[in-house]
């Protein structure tokens, strides 16, 4: 079973079952919240859901293949227990984690198997096809677009490949500085392990303790360092994927022009063509230097032009992050307004400071900084940025701020758990374009959220920051928040906005997403962003690759 | 007609009719060539071809085939002429150039046409398919692995489809630093355009002058300046490709994911998938500064250790060569040695310093680093990268071998027009590798290079140098001469060392080629490189884009 997940993590949400959000400590932020809402948010519309309280279907799958299975991968490898069915059912988007406390699963998978070696994949692909299962691969489980639900209504069975199993890194290799790692490490894992020898993957996204490699591979990710360390597929130095017709292996060499990549096709497959065992991966030293501060602009746009202008001068940083107007205040009100009071007396101090300069939390660009690597490379990047950034108007306040965005930068997955509790809708929707189309990017896609959030007539709150930069673009990251509609309309709700979001990504220029991935959530607008031919292409090299399509059918694009 | 190759360049031959490789003032390389390969060279094996010697059979296109061409591209962009089709039906690999001076051009393509637009492209694939042709997108002709050369048994006719008229550079965007340029630009005639509003594309390869934009692309091209500014493949934000089921047009983002890369499954596609017409391309700013220098090593593995840690310290220069031991004496021997007296005398006393400290051309493994970019980037890296060089043994040279490098850097692919006519085997061949096994391939195909080249009994020379560098690893590009066995024998001879030198290079984990591409000269080793099932995953592709398989069959993959 999957050690992981069982008694750890809440099922039904997001996290850790023993973290959650701490409001207490943080005087401003539900008074905020309420203001910005015009809710009262003091009843709970749910709770957390009981497993007893949740209504599956008995498993589909035969005495005969749960045998097989058993078999195959041992006994204690394969379940259809009901926390296990339930948990690998679905992933974290706002969809499912409403759709938990509803009590609803509605596609749950019928068993779940954790195959110990790349051979057993292979035999349980076998038995896919011959028994015609559905076969989902799943890592952390953390997936915002529908990428671990089984959609199939033509199969005998759907079932959860977890390869929560294949979590060792098997190799580093430090003349190279590679490592061959497995797709199922989950990313403390995966951390841990080279950091005892010295060294450091420089993936951490949002999700970071619940997903694995072989998730961030599938869905093309981006961790909050990708502006330094890269995107993941930046990383891949080459994989192994076990497909039902073999093993696609790609050579371990640093670049080749033998032909179309191959390799970068299978990143970003989310698990339709294959399953991702293996990869080589690109590492570096353990950072000697760990350098996050904070600075503020007097708006969104002066901080986008010092983001563009780092890229471009090629002042890099490893990490950078830029809030608009809202989702500063919002910042500001996240400050923990308890505990020292001298702590607390000087962030006052600081903030009248700020007020004396003509800068607010309120009504300014809060934007993060932050530099990991060699103490002399860092020094320089370090020098060179803050004095394009002061340049550029922008306020430099040191480390404090830095180091609290940091030590709190898991906190908001927590708060969406208490939040859609109170009954507000809490999503995030995310793209990425070219500088030249940023800001009016930025303004479309957040009055298309806006209008679709308050069509009920209600309030809502959108904010956004640029996240991961590039010398000729940026993503955008929104965050959103609105009273929910009235009970039992709630998924219709979050759909008619997600369209809404969704339609003005692509009509102005955007991608569906910039790491987040497609799963079937994005899968409509994916198909107007490609086009036709390059989605018939895709379906073409799933059919040599998975020809009884029984690779988690109906991701990416429609099944069959 | 494409006016950049009549009248200009040699159709038999590598570069420009008024340039030559000047032996005269180069007292030293001819001694050195005789002594090393053991042969006299005084006398002609070959001469430069005439026009009329090279006899083809009269183009099978039917006259309404031309007729129709001849209205959709305009009457003066379509030609059956003698010039045109022998200098459109080779490339200029070893084997291309060996057959030109045996007065061969074995399948010749029946004519050659120069769409003004991409609708016209849109008509000519139609026909294509209509008239059961076969279509061979055509950029500068500088291929050397058979890329533009009509294979083809069962076509009704071979179309050399010149991309020539496509060559302006149609947008530059200064906020995004990107650029909308049609494929068919050559280098020089990007970078004037670029150039002009203060821009560069940062694309030099040895074919620069000879080769486009979309023969870059199609072949997954490196520069020479690749390690500070990307490979091509790294440079190309977004594409637009016709292929015979439409255009396929990549969203111009700087990162998406959203499915496979599409766009990565383009580049590398030879030509056979569809006619790249237009890329987006990632531009920089026109260097402040440009300052390259010569540094020289006891031996090969200390100046591979040097580049190795550059890369993985982040120092990481626009352009970094390291030769070995036989290509060091080679670059010592091709130093000028008339003009400046003064000159003269000066390089004189500089070798005996060398000398005097226990280096030598004769003994040692020379570097070229080269930097490009602003002024306190690339103060910041001089003094990073020197002060590293020094701790591993390495000695600083100063500018003078640098510019020297530089200004001759074109120099080598004349010369090999020369020694061709006197009766020398000259060839290039090129891989990559991790940094872990660098030295093991670097010996493995040297090895298998010098074997098969002195199978006959005779003497060879093979020299080799890391050109392109990466944090994980780097190319190995070797160059090799030897006497051409007796009359008659030679295409065999050197498909005996080409096979040799592959075989060593794919059993020894290297790539088949990491720039020159896979024509077909590539192919079988290329279909052991990357397995069946990705090969099954390219062709499934190309079935989509190209069903009747009318777009430069049999290179690549074999054709139906």
């Amino acid at each position: 079973m999957s050690d992981y997940m069982e008694g750890k993590s809440r099922w039904w949400g997001w996290g850790y079952l023993d973290r959650r959000f701490d409001v207490e400590n943080r005087e401003n932020i539900m008074p905020f919240m309420r203001e910005n809402l015009g809710m009262a948010l003091d009843r709970d519309r749910f709770t957390d859901p009981g497993l007893e309280e949740i209504d599956i279907p008995a498993p589909r799958l035969e005495d005969e293949a749960l045998r097989e299975l058993r078999e195959l991968c041992g006994p204690e490898n394969v379940s259809t227990d009901k926390f296990q069915r339930v948990s690998h059912s679905m992933g974290k988007s706002y969809r499912d984690l409403l759709r938990m406390r509803m009590r609803r699963v509605d596609r749950p998978v019928d068993a779940v198997v954790w195959p110990r070696e790349e051979e057993e994949i292979v035999s349980i692909l076998r038995m896919g096809e011959a028994r015609n299962l559905e076969i989902i691969p799943f890592g952390g489980g953390s997936s915002v677009t529908g990428g671990v639900e089984p959609l199939a209504k033509d199969r005998d069975g759907a079932l959860s490949l977890d390869l929560a199993r294949l979590n060792r890194v098997l190799r580093v290799e430090a003349t190279s500085q590679t490592a061959a790692i497995q797709a199922g490490a989950l990313g403390p894992e995966i951390e841990e392990q080279l950091n005892e020898q010295g060294y450091t993957l420089g993936h951490f996204p949002e999700s970071f303790d619940h997903s694995t490699l072989g998730g961030w591979i599938a869905t093309r990710a981006s961790g909050r360092q990708s502006t330094g360390y890269g995107d993941i597929e930046d990383m891949v130095l080459a994989l192994r994927m076990v497909t039902p017709r073999g093993v696609v292996d790609t050579r371990r060499v640093p670049n080749t022009a033998s032909g179309p990549s191959v390799l970068q096709f299978c990143i970003g497959s989310e698990g339709i063509l294959g399953v991702i065992t293996e990869a080589t991966m690109r590492i570096r030293p353990m950072p000697e230097v760990f350098d996050y501060r904070g600075l503020i602009f007097r708006n969104f746009a002066a901080g986008v032009s010092a983001i563009r202008e780092m890229m471009q001068q090629g002042m890099v940083p490893t990490c950078v992050r830029l809030s608009d107007r809202t989702e500063t205040a919002l910042v500001g009100s996240f400050r923990s307004t308890t505990g020292n009071k001298w702590k607390k007396k000087g962030e006052e101090a600081a903030l009248k400071v700020l007020a004396r300069r003509g800068f607010s939390f309120d009504d300014g660009a809060f934007m993060v900084m932050g530099l990991e690597g060699g103490r002399e490379e860092t020094e320089y990047m370090r020098a060179g940025i803050l004095r394009l950034c002061r340049g550029l108007g922008g306020l430099h306040l040191g480390t404090g701020p830095g180091r609290q965005w940091y030590e709190s930068r898991h906190d908001t997955a927590y708060f969406r758990e208490q939040l859609m509790n109170r009954g507000v809708l809490v999503d995030t929707i995310e793209t990425a374009t070219t500088w030249d189309n940023l800001l009016h990017l930025y303004g479309e896609v957040r009055s298309a959220l806006r209008a679709a959030l308050e069509e009920g007539g209600g309030r809502s709150m959108v904010g956004c920051h640029v996240s991961h930069a590039y010398r000729e673009g940026a993503s955008l990251y929104y965050t959103l928040f609105a009273p929910m509609t009235e009970e039992g309309g709630e998924e219709e709700q979050w759909e008619r906005v997600k369209r809404a979001a969704s339609e003005a990504i692509v009509e102005n220029g955007g991608t569906i997403s910039h790491h987040h991935g497609v799963g079937y959530e994005h899968s409509p607008w994916m198909r107007r962003e490609v086009g036709e031919i390059s989605l018939e292409a895709i379906r073409a090299v799933k059919k040599v690759m998975d020809p009884a399509c029984i690779l988690n059918p109906g991701k990416l694009i429609p099944a069959r």
